[in-house]
């Protein structure tokens, strides 16, 4: 065994942030502050950047104000400096077409590029850590800030989920695998035997990437940013706030087969799907654990273990929302009404 | 049995407000709204009122200013018009000396009178239910108010502690039986085989008046004002925050033997404690249940089943705080120091 | 407001017992013993009764071997034995034909009767409380049993809910209130402005009993029996139970409008809905408060506040099971096939 | 700074498994199967293989009967059969000796030696993953093993700690950090600024390795080896469970500071101190994240940040215990007497 086993590289270390466009920049900033609890630490260019009470670096959500809602680019930090230029010359050797970034807020240099269906991608290592002003510094060493007295607070960013070409699935996870070294987690078939969605992680978490195959045949889609809690009650606590103040909860909770996670799916008021993590689900600490992979027949206790079913929506709903008339199926969200602004801080 | 069995009366139904003085009124109020999510609704004469957003009637705490904390006043509500004039007629038959307050906010007509250590209680039947004003208005029907935005929001009041001289505890507990229709639904022993500590309830509650042995031989002090919220993460949550936020926590999260509730206690800014629910205990639907007692010997197992010890300050410190500078284990609360203000809104 | 209060009588107190038939005893306390944690307490005449731990009296559940699933009977015990006498005096008065039972296991004679939809209900006062052997004895001296190590354990039995032909549930709901001294606690309304479906209760609990309109226009029929945790997790573990040894869960876990309850359903192997509580919902300590009523168009958000919709088969399966070839929405559940067996001592 | 960078290295991999003495094997035994649910995979020589229903490898845990408690060995898994050579070779490189294991039950050629206090851990990497038998295998293919029906069951190894001669941890901490690759995430000083007890992790879990001071002078003894639920419910129906059948809570559920993790310590009726974790604390997903440092005077809010106070016992007993005569406040566990064995199948 020894003599042939090829230790597998670990160049890339973390989701570190994503940038989200959207319509109603007023409104979305609202509701992250308001009812997920996180806090807004820079502007600029129009842009707003918020942080997640124990996210460890400044921020890790850009919302871009744009005519429609979607991701603009997913950052990830690298092991090393290293390892950022490791990863930028496979890239590259392997014919991908990217670009340095010389200054952005809060980090150095980076290197932002395509995945195989069009999603932004950006990779750097040099980074800011969040510093608290006194007023919102924790007695909690380990904190980087004081948690937050509004809504339910998410503690820091999990993951993302990418619509993908139906297609392009298989060639895109293995993107993943060979040129950033992610680890095929799980993955869910199709009745032909290719993947018809993937779950994929460099870390022991079962994914910082999910792609899922986008069942209105769009390209480079958003389907979900996710955020944690790590506690079950969390959901049953936002679930109350979203249906009070007119949140839109598309599902959950529940939980998922995949993953094992505790889960619900709400969209945020400019129109992206934010999924937040009840729970841990399960962690991989073995070094090499073979896929789980699900057959087409088990495709719905993948999805959901127990809790409930999923909307059609799940599986066409994605961000830039594609609006096709001919298509009775067709379900997409317009910006939603809330009721936060009228009852904040009463 | 069918020829001897004698029918108790019900005629007090459910404890609805209680007044509590503090010396710090601003921050009192500060806590009770930012911490514990609670809205005022009125003031007069320089008193607060503030409502959880689950009560009933209007309001279920007043805060009035006051040199030192304590409790002014505790009112129940009765079942009928008639059961309050039968309490009353039965109190005065029994030499207890009450007076009629004519006019209060938010309930008719009321009688007040001293339970036998001192502690000033108010039956009314007459009430005003709460009307939330459209931006506090709750989706939930059987929801009085929408569900806040702000801290751990306690859902109800729940009971009431009043630390007892520790040779009336037997005699009090029994003037609540005789005269307003108790049941001492459990109780914890000396080993003389006196009762240091009883929980008395009306309802299916454990308990809506606890009268617990005083263990600096005060009167008429308080030992807590309780509030619910019937999710144990709650607690949790709200524990996270105290210690965020400078709030003192004296015990807990435990869990009781008596009641079998899940709780914990903290200090107001005031110097009152307060204890949170985070369960439902167990309920008592047996209409004759006989009461548990709790020999001397069981008494650490009574009060906590599981989650830690209970501090000397438990059984010594209640409002108004007694300070004696002879006894070296006398320990009492000043009103603490908080870091709300600076952080709120951030 | 005084002279022409009048007052409710309270006669009727809680809810006791259930009787449920079953085609497949065996499996049937399979279910109930190593998923649900219960005992068995007592077998007589091929019945097997059970209890939750911390019920108060002998048993909560009779199980008796039938043909088909659905409900024998349901006993409510009264305040006391005048109240029982009072009770069937006015039962007598108002015509209803009823039977008295002089001998049961575990409680004195009863009086048995049928409410308007054909549903037959029993009362009686005296009891035996459960007393436990040494070995499944609680250091807890408020609990009546040892907490079980199987399963997920029941705590006490909650409410039960019987389907009623839809044209009846109206007039049976006055039924309880002027014959038993139910309140209506919360309705949901037709369009044409009747209720569609009552909960009602005699204690502050929002139910012990719902009269829901039956889907397939039958008779007498059972909707579900429920049974009491008070802690969320708890419905997570026996959703993961359920799911790992192939018990159906019908719907949740989800939080309800109507009584705020966090709840499942479940089909145990015999046919019959269980459902599960997972909070106390809200108490209603309020002696006099209104009935809450849904409007027709808040009708989904009266039965699932947030988690998931109620499939089709909620509306129509009762025990016994109605199966009717012609029409093709008409869902029933077969008596199930689990794992139990095999996996249990493992 | 790219170009002085050092990539720290990463061969081990993650916590395998530990053998722990028991004087009264049956009892432990018992406990680990009927209390924390764990299975029973393998006998050998007198010791027994149990594992957690998620753990992936056939077991993480051998009870060894002996003469008094404490830990035999602490097995690793490194990142490759590479990763295994250069650990060792760096081993004896650096003078430590230690020896091949060439068998052991389910897994590969393993390198046992001590670290500075002599606790004896062992490396490996080729390993045997569990392979459910029909009766146990779960419907989740990401679960290893059906979820049992008894007890609180436990999910996966979590952590070990292990007592050091309060001298050595400084020394003892940066022989984990040069020789196996550990990093320290959180460290509690001493007023002299040396490290008291240091939390050390190779994965994103704060930590596999705890090194604490130990009070009593002695060297190699275990303070307590983890096992992990992730849910904080959990704990609660865990401590119930134990108090009803005479298992010994030490402390908790409490919260760490450090690790910011939901836990509770039992002692297993051999002498061993088991902790359990509720939640998942906080992930280091961070490659470079600096160590958190607590001073001395924040010893108490780094081990608990709510849920009461250690006892004194925390600091002193480990296993094999010290049984000091002449030192009063020397506070060590006999063997305990439980009730489970008498209640099982009731």
């Amino acid at each position: 065994m020894t003599e042939t086993y090829v230790e597998k590289f670990r160049d890339v270390h973390q989701l570190a942030h994503a940038e989200l466009y959207t319509p109603v920049l007023e409104k979305s900033v609202e509701f992250f502050t308001e009812i997920l609890g996180m806090t807004v630490v820079h502007e600029e260019n129009g842009s707003v950047y918020l942080r997640a009470y124990e996210d460890t670096y400044k921020y890790s959500l850009i919302l871009t104000p744009h005519h429609e809602a979607g991701m603009k680019h997913t950052a990830f930090r690298t092991y090393s400096p290293q390892a950022l230029e490791r990863r930028v010359e496979a890239l590259e050797a392997a014919g991908v077409k990217g670009e340095w970034i010389e200054e952005s807020y809060g980090h150095g240099r980076a290197y932002q590029f395509d995945d195989l269906d069009g999603h932004r991608l950006e990779l750097f290592f040099e980074v800011e850590r969040y510093e608290a002003p006194a007023h919102l510094s924790s007695k909690l060493r380990n904190r980087p800030q004081r948690r937050p007295l509004r809504g339910v607070p998410v503690r820091r960013i999990d993951h993302i989920n990418f619509l993908t070409n139906e297609a392009k699935v298989p060639a895109n996870a293995e993107f993943y695998v060979d040129q950033l070294g992610f680890n095929i987690r799980e993955g869910v078939k199709k009745p032909d035997g290719d993947f018809f969605a993937t779950w994929l992680s460099v870390s022991p978490l079962v994914h910082e990437v999910a792609l899922m195959g986008d069942g209105l045949n769009g390209s480079g889609r958003l389907h979900h940013l996710a955020y944690w809690y790590g506690m079950p009650q969390h959901l049953d606590d936002l679930s109350d706030l979203c249906k009070e103040y007119g949140i839109e909860i598309e599902a959950g909770p529940l939980k998922h087969g995949v993953s094992q996670a505790l889960c619900m799916y709400i969209i945020e008021p400019g129109g992206n799907r934010i999924e937040l993590f009840g729970d841990s689900g399960y962690l991989i600490l073995d070094p090499d654990k073979p896929t789980v992979e699900w057959p087409a027949e088990d495709t719905e206790l993948a999805i959901i273990w127990y809790g409930g079913k999923l909307p059609e929506t799940y599986f066409r709903h994605g961000t830039p929302a594609i609006k096709d008339e001919t298509d009775e199926l067709n379900i997409y969200f317009e910006p939603g009404e809330n009721q936060i602004h009228e009852a904040k801080g009463n």
